[in-house]
């Protein structure tokens, strides 16, 4: 099994996050409409928080198989928002001497940590 | 704060199952591949986990707010999968003693959990 996932990107645009609404009826504010966003604490439209995670999820997926999957957990905590044209990076790597257990993140263009986390799966 | 969180649901059919993987780009033959599926130990398409867990945030977000969202953390099990046409519903209720801890779920039509765990959010 190999102990570093392979990363998986997406670049965060309008029309995705509009598509993301759409498809989860999930049309918060904060996400879709940009003068709210503006005068909100976040200065701006973020993405979906799930959005981002998908990364983390297809990355184990596209690594490991579809049957390490199984009864999958994460522990993951959201650190910080992701912005309209954002690019997010999904990966992790296997803790030493923790066979199936994964460290995972999703890490912006700056390097920045948005999801950080642990992943178990499947050995 | 109210310590049962608003229910929040999705009917997990084939389009818009082909709208989540054209969003992530994550066209894995398991979701979107019926006669693949079908061959598979899932004896069927199933849906993409994230597509699920986005009903348990959406479901702290209706209840809580945007802010209470902030550097949340998830601490969940994908415990059985979602196929076409089922009824999913994420829910959670606070634990007695531990503001802004959460358990919480995700349901399918048949009252089977999906998808279980604990969120932890600004209380």
């Amino acid at each position: 099994m190999p102990n570093t996932l392979e990363p998986v990107s997406l670049t965060v645009e309008m029309p995705t996050i509009m598509a993301y609404a759409r498809l989860t009826d999930d049309y918060n504010p904060i996400h879709v409409d940009r003068d709210f966003a503006e005068k909100t604490e976040m200065k701006g439209i973020i993405a979906h928080g799930t959005m981002s995670l998908n990364l983390i999820w297809q990355s184990l997926r596209k690594t490991l198989g579809t049957a390490a999957m199984k009864d999958a957990r994460l522990d993951i905590r959201f650190v910080r928002p992701v912005r309209e044209d954002d690019v997010v990076t999904g990966g992790g790597v296997e803790k030493e001497g923790e066979p199936g257990t994964y460290e995972v993140w999703v890490r912006n263009q700056k390097d920045e940590p948005v999801i950080t986390g642990t992943a178990t799966v499947q050995p």
